[in-house]
């Protein structure tokens, strides 16, 4: 009775996703609201899903050459004006501080948005010879757009992200590593979130104020919506002009830099929460869960029940494992281990003692299974390997199953009506075919992606020859 | 010639010290000066230091139970202002954001100068029952404060810090928290950095803008002047009044819940500069150190040497080791690896590939020994032990040879002016007396130790009968 009581709290994601959405993300204790109109407090159990996401992201930063800094959170009117698409990008959308202490500020400045502006600043200081590059840094900060509607880790005012930006002598060397990067995340969405990811290009009408070119990935949410989940931006000596970044090369000649940058946050999270959830709550991917199993001891007030219970947690101390030795019964523990998404769950009472074995239950399937007590780490580690492949896998079925082609006008606008998801179309390259589509449709360009295909040779809106393929898609 | 060139680019400790800790900063590559007044760029090697920091404690918070959780870095007006003390203390130094995106916003928000006022908003919510309590909450972020003089890590607008903020159910509770995250730091700083510190008391001038009380650890730079390097606030029910923090207690009443707060900054890094730096620059503690030993090879050229050096490396693998395979001199790369601190230089060349050695060099006193290469790993780490333990004990000499007795006034102003050092001297309680001795030496009360003794009867400045033995000092 109790534990139904609880999962009731959760509206069925057929009847109303984003109330599902926002169900899920207040009962799993990811979230609170605050006082500050569009900012939220991440809770512990949302925090520590950052800090798995962090700590593994950052590992393979580190992989590549990454360094640390950390940058001003300020940025003085004057420096984002300096390159004038970057401005025009964000200048409608950031805050500003206007008085320090008592004092009116002789010069605005704003809560950074990104900081291209303030990396620019540093390097031309920094950045003097052949012998300085590349510089490949990255931050781990909090950042402030002043959205208007907001929704817990989707679109808040501020959210925490990394910004990488880098320095390199040439465009070559910046091109690869804007495309090294995008792969990273990539690469860390399927193999850590187990999220499938579409690697492309943006449109110019979708990149990043200030590029050249903007690389993304893009997910698919159970809803059918895109995601973009990560972006790597080449911006070739474009921001190096505005602020005069200049090196001596080996030839002793002056030479621009070429500079890229690239950023993941907390939406993330919002990510993990629409490809995975279910109507019971949260399911998280073992390798960002910060519980990975819960042991729920049944009958606990028997004698050596909740001894046992420690003892194998104790075993399992190579897993991030908790005992449930609340008085709360054992349903009302099994409901709350589901909301919040934990992989496994290990039941053990009176009559498995006896036997030797206890009971592992999966969150993702709900599928049971029996384990020998004496195999309890290997059936462990075998498990939460096993939900980590099956849930990409899963994901990626999803995905591919909501994909679909369109040739046509006509059939773009069924399935875009019909049955959500990505669709595949040719285009011509031309602006006006993009906004056409987004005007009826509500949907947009995702992305060029890198694996093209000739599914026809006219563009699906204006029948001129196509140059591209593109993945279309209404997205948050 | 060239290495000299390097050392010669610090100014000595004992000519100006002030110029001495900035030239350490800049020239070991710490920070970079920026645009933004008042605010520093933290550089890799800077924020390698901050990122070891807060990795070992960050693990001693949580074996005590700490969550990390992300509040919002804003503060709406209304919030700041509903502790009287607290508005009082804060209001003056904070920066405020009036617009957001191209409108002016209805009420102004500061940026977080610390965070008691939102997570009292917070726990206001989110508690309810003693089932609720305790909450063990801390988060790391940047927090801003409109200072007018700045120096790098020691006084900045924008630094970086953890906040930790709790509720309990009783006072006891939250005065226990408030000693045992006292001692937690107090801990950190000796066993981590290597800085001896005095644990005790602030008095009710120097408390925190709300507290009931403040606890300090207090540490002694190198010049004599005192740095307060982390402190622990029991608020009592003072906060929860002001915002309406209540429980249903386990007797069904409504009750107030006890809270504290306890922070450390990065000017932990300032007095880790301040308390071993030396005329060569940094001198960092092993267990802070983003490299713990350079493998410098010499005549790297001939055959044999550099895959030696990376060889040695490998064997190392359980520290923090980098080869310099630079085309630099070896005499350059040793001032370099002395300018930034590395505690351990392993210096190969091809005479000692022959004879089977290498030399190792510590940074702290230069000492060099021989050491057979089948012993490499164990000698490195047992000096890596040695270094670590001699800089503490070195550090702790330091402070208690300056660390003086006063009886009067007289004795007190001769200490202050000709030996700098901690001052220990009775005190009456009295406001009048701290004032005085304030505005006669420039000095301030640093604590009143947990370790009191008795020096006299009566107050040093007054003559009236003392209460408390106090620390008192110039400061940064």
């Amino acid at each position: 009775m109790a534990d139904k009581k609880l999962v009731e709290q959760i509206t069925s994601m057929e009847e109303d996703f984003a109330q599902w959405y926002t169900d899920v993300v207040v009962k799993s204790e990811l979230i609170g609201y605050t006082s500050v109109k569009g900012c939220m407090a991440i809770k512990p159990a949302g925090y520590a899903i950052w800090e798995l996401i962090q700590k593994q992201l950052d590992e393979r930063f580190k992989a590549t050459g990454v360094q640390n800094v950390y940058m001003p959170m300020f940025i003085p009117e004057s420096l984002l004006e300096k390159e004038k698409d970057h401005v025009e990008g964000f200048a409608p959308e950031v805050a500003w501080v206007t008085q320090g202490g008592l004092q009116p500020l002789q010069e605005r400045l704003c809560v950074r948005p990104t900081s291209e502006t303030l990396f620019c600043d540093f390097y031309k200081n920094d950045i003097h010879s052949y012998r300085d590059l590349p510089k490949v840094y990255n931050q781990w900060c909090s950042v402030v757009r002043w959205e208007k509607e907001t929704r817990p880790f989707l679109r808040s005012r501020e959210f925490l992200w990394q910004e990488g930006h880098t320095a390199h002598a040439t465009a070559e060397e910046a091109k690869e590593r804007t495309i090294q990067m995008l792969n990273v995340y990539a690469d860390f969405c399927e193999e850590v979130l187990a999220i499938p990811v579409i690697r492309g290009r943006k449109t110019e009408k979708e990149k990043f104020a200030g590029a050249e070119a903007t690389y993304t990935i893009e997910a698919l949410m159970h809803d059918g919506k895109a995601l973009q989940s990560g972006t790597s931006h080449n911006f070739g000596d474009g921001f190096a002009k505005a602020f005069g970044i200049q090196f001596t090369d080996k030839d002793n000649t002056l030479k621009y830099v070429h500079q890229t940058s690239w950023g993941m946050t907390t939406r993330l999270i919002g990510a993990i929460i629409m490809v995975h959830g279910d109507n019971s709550g949260l399911v998280l991917p073992p390798r960002v869960a910060p519980v990975q199993a819960v042991i729920v001891p049944i009958q606990q007030r028997k004698e050596g029940v909740l001894d046992k219970a420690y003892e194998l947690k104790d075993r399992l101390s190579g897993f991030r494992v908790k005992v449930d030795d609340t008085d709360k019964s054992p349903g009302w523990k099994f409901a709350e281990a589901e909301m919040r998404g934990i992989p496994v769950r290990v039941e053990i009472g009176p009559k498995d003692i006896e036997a030797g074995k206890c009971v592992l239950v999966r969150r993702d399937t709900g599928e049971k299974q029996e384990c020998a007590l004496e195999e309890l780490e290997e059936s462990v580690g075998a498990l939460l390997d096993a939900i980590q492949h099956d849930m990409l896998e899963r994901a990626r079925k999803h995905r591919d199953a909501h994909t679909y082609v369109a040739k046509n006008m006509e059939e773009m606008e069924r399935i875009l009506a019909e049955t959500p998801g990505f669709v595949k179309a040719m285009w011509c390259g031309c602006r006006e075919c993009e906004d056409q589509i987004k005007e009826r449709f509500a949907a947009t360009s995702r992305c060029m992606p890198f694996e093209q295909e000739e599914l026809s040779d006219v563009c699906v809106c204006c029948g001129r020859p196509a140059k591209k393929m593109v993945y279309w898609g209404k997205a948050y």
